[in-house]
């Protein structure tokens, strides 16, 4: 039984996802470098404010941040408590996750990798997706905790597998934000108009997630609203190569995406939401996709 | 006002689409190549089978080939009706639908590039998405007649335009296919469940028709049933880089993307259905998307 | 035997091509759009500047135009003399060679497709390679005017295989210039020196043409002398993508390197050497290749 | 002064390498793990195959091995003399060469990666190129030694550097094996005289090693002689790939030709030169190169 659950990186994500924990849980710790933001996360919702050492006490130990790199840093600066479970819902490396379970183990600790997509829109309603990799007993253990925020909620395979379905999700967020960027591109130098076009994709086998939200909501608008960051989304792709990289296989699409993601998030402003990586075809073809 | 119309090429998709059109017009014509199919049609749905040169007098004219190519010769063949309007319902080439409008146009004739897209099923539930290229007043004349197989049936420009979507539409189809195929097996690499993986990515950023359909219900249930052939996949990917060289424009991913189905297209047997385009990734890894 | 010769188009590479011929040929005729220099070229090298109706009775025709649409169009102008010989020296397409060939046998003409490489330089010292497609019969009755500045004069197959293995031979250097601006901005990015990573890799199996004469002699000292402009690069590179795309074969590289020389040519100014095509690779990377 | 040298792992490379060394030095010690290897060097040419623990108390240790874990694992296992240098000839991991330099500097002894490059009969002839990497002092001190078996030597950079050039170098060969392979197979399909053209391409802008001598030694003329294992121009173009990826570069070519390289290399036997990677595209196209 969970007694106690803190959230560490209440970020626009983390933030919101650690609101719903009070609901379900008598004890919830939140931890944030900018500790600021935790004391009003615990004003707004309930939480306790507590030092990064009492977080860390806690039976489950969610943690969202910027990358595994982050995750690793913070977790060698700390004692955990023994026979807790550390969920990580960063968008992290799969290679780091294996480092850390079994690092954590020796310790008897748990980590699962458990990265969540849904956007801050899920984050707030609870509904997100959460794809977890890690051991089975762990996954059923911590599952009451994510279920407070999450609504499909997988257990993809061990340590690492949640990070790796994150990745190639994104990768194929990356794929089809390239390749709509540039039929839709080469419709326009047609004469052809998008909004119709779109419409007639969007009722056949092309479409995509980007086709349904992306191209209209951020893109044919020209609004590019910051929920998710160019060069995180570059950083996804990376990690989907490196997948690709180390079982020694062949990927030709995924290859050449992360080389067009990498060169347009180079090209963009640091604070450039993902959709933007079109800007670089358009810089091209002095097309505009509106 | 339609007082009589005419289908021309009665495959898969035509036989059924010339089904729903008996219950709107008096006078259907039928014709095709082997002739017993048209005369089957006739049993079965009511209409009259007819020779190809009595069919083209028809006010409006369908046709559904496989190429471009045989519409052309068709056309070529014979003397169609002054004051009628071609509807070719062939996933086509822009610059042909172009030249054919040009040329009918002479003779008082309109021509509208509509391909389709629903497959078997949309065709006999009269629920299929129709793109539609060519001039206004022609589209506003025919749609009556489209509308009896159609359901979203849209004017997206001028000749070719109609052509141009249905390209790039199978094009970003090709894409997912490539990219998926990439992504599965290094899931599968790392050990991942691919069921639970795609559960998590159909509620995600990186869901697409091809994982929302086609991986389930043709790759990973090892079916691979013939409705729509690669080698026409290949050709519709070759419509879309055309679209892209001739706009002299910049598209690495669809231009890679049209190598690898054709290389795909090359290692296949000829009736292979367009998703056993993952079977060369499967060749290279030694992984089976399962 | 040939008794008169005719040169049209007298451009950087046409300009010094005949000013070979008066050496070889009693009869050299010169044409040129803007006609002040064919008057020049009289002048400065004894040749015969005169109207292009007359040009066209020589025995041997050479033109070197900037693309096969203008030798269509000066081709479709003129009356040419039967028995003649027109060997076409630019950089063109094979289809229209082929076609070209087809049309002006009715009328007892020979056509070769007769690229040449070797550049100003090569035109000025007579030791130009020349790659000729069609009758073997044409190319040994033109092969002694050809000598007046070819050095390696290759019959290589029919019409259009000339323009063929020009477009292979562009598109390669194309590859390399893309590749070895990967690289080298890859290796400065590392520290290293590029200077001693040249003499090395031009002792080793990754030189090429680009590592030996166009790294050092273009990009590395920052001159991008403007001698093959960078559209035309392009344009050769797709009259090599449409080569594959005919035969219907996979070619991947020369797919991707097509969008991405494309793509540099569209981002540069129009009077860019080839060699500038690097600078693309410099604005994503900030890295100069120096 | 360099008293003694030691030459570890007697590949086809290496035995060539480490038979100049005698001439130069008097204290020459061989090791190879399948010892009978060394016997018969020291034998042949005078050397003293001697354990491992004793070649590593010379001046100047050669290494030679497949790959930097074979290197690393070796070097872990050994008690190094202090004040000695190693030089790895090894076409290795440039982070593989900081991470050794930086721990063999804890004891007094300098590590240079320096990769060769002119195959067998390069080692043969002491006519190899070395491209090197690591401290200045250090190159210079080794420098006597590697002439033994070296004609140009360069100091490239820092650690890793020389492992860096060789890297970029296989991936540019990597590069030209599969332009010339989809090259030529268009030139082919087009009926072209490969011969012919090849003879017009190496006197022209899209010369490279590739065309120069592995297309008409090895591919041509079907004789695929194994010098160089297609398996480790897989790896070594993954090096490459893995310095863009690390410095965050955006290099789509070499991205998709690591993707292809590797393809071809999972498709075929494992004992394959590297010149065999062009089977795959014969297999695509069902037309051999020849």
């Amino acid at each position: 039984m969970i007694q106690s659950v803190a959230f560490i990186g209440l970020g626009a994500m983390g933030y919101r996802m650690a609101a719903h924990l009070p609901q379900h849980f008598d004890t919830v710790y939140v931890w944030n470098r900018n500790f600021e933001k935790a004391k009003q996360h615990a004003t707004e919702y309930g939480t306790q404010a507590v030092e990064l050492a009492q977080a860390v006490q806690a039976d489950v130990i969610f943690s969202c941040l910027p990358t595994s790199k982050d995750v690793e840093e913070l977790i060698a600066s700390v004692k955990i408590k023994s026979g807790s479970i550390w969920v990580d819902c960063t968008s992290g490396v799969p290679e780091s996750a294996k480092n850390l379970a079994t690092q954590l183990k020796l310790h008897n600790i748990d980590f699962l990798d458990a990265p969540v997509s849904g956007q801050t829109i899920g984050a707030e309603t609870a509904t997100l997706t959460i794809m977890v990799g890690g051991e089975s007993a762990a996954f059923e253990k911590a599952l009451p905790a994510m279920q407070a925020f999450g609504k499909l909620i997988k257990h993809v395979g061990g340590s690492g597998a949640g990070f790796s379905v994150k990745a190639v999700n994104n990768m194929l967020l990356a794929v089809n934000l390239c390749s709509v960027a540039e039929g839709f591109t080469a419709l326009k130098a047609h004469g052809v108009n998008l909004h119709e076009a779109l419409d007639c994709i969007n009722a056949s086998s092309g479409k995509s997630g980007v086709t349904e939200t992306v191209l209209p909501q951020r893109i044919l608008n020209r609004s590019f609203p910051l929920t998710f960051a160019l060069p995180l989304l570059a950083k996804d792709t990376g990690i989907a190569l490196d997948l690709v990289r180390e079982a020694k296989l062949s990927a030709p699409v995924i290859a050449l995406t992360q080389s067009l993601i990498q060169a347009s998030s180079d090209l963009s402003e640091k604070d450039s939401d993902f959709s933007s990586a079109v800007k670089m075809y358009e810089s091209w073809s002095k097309i505009t996709i509106e």
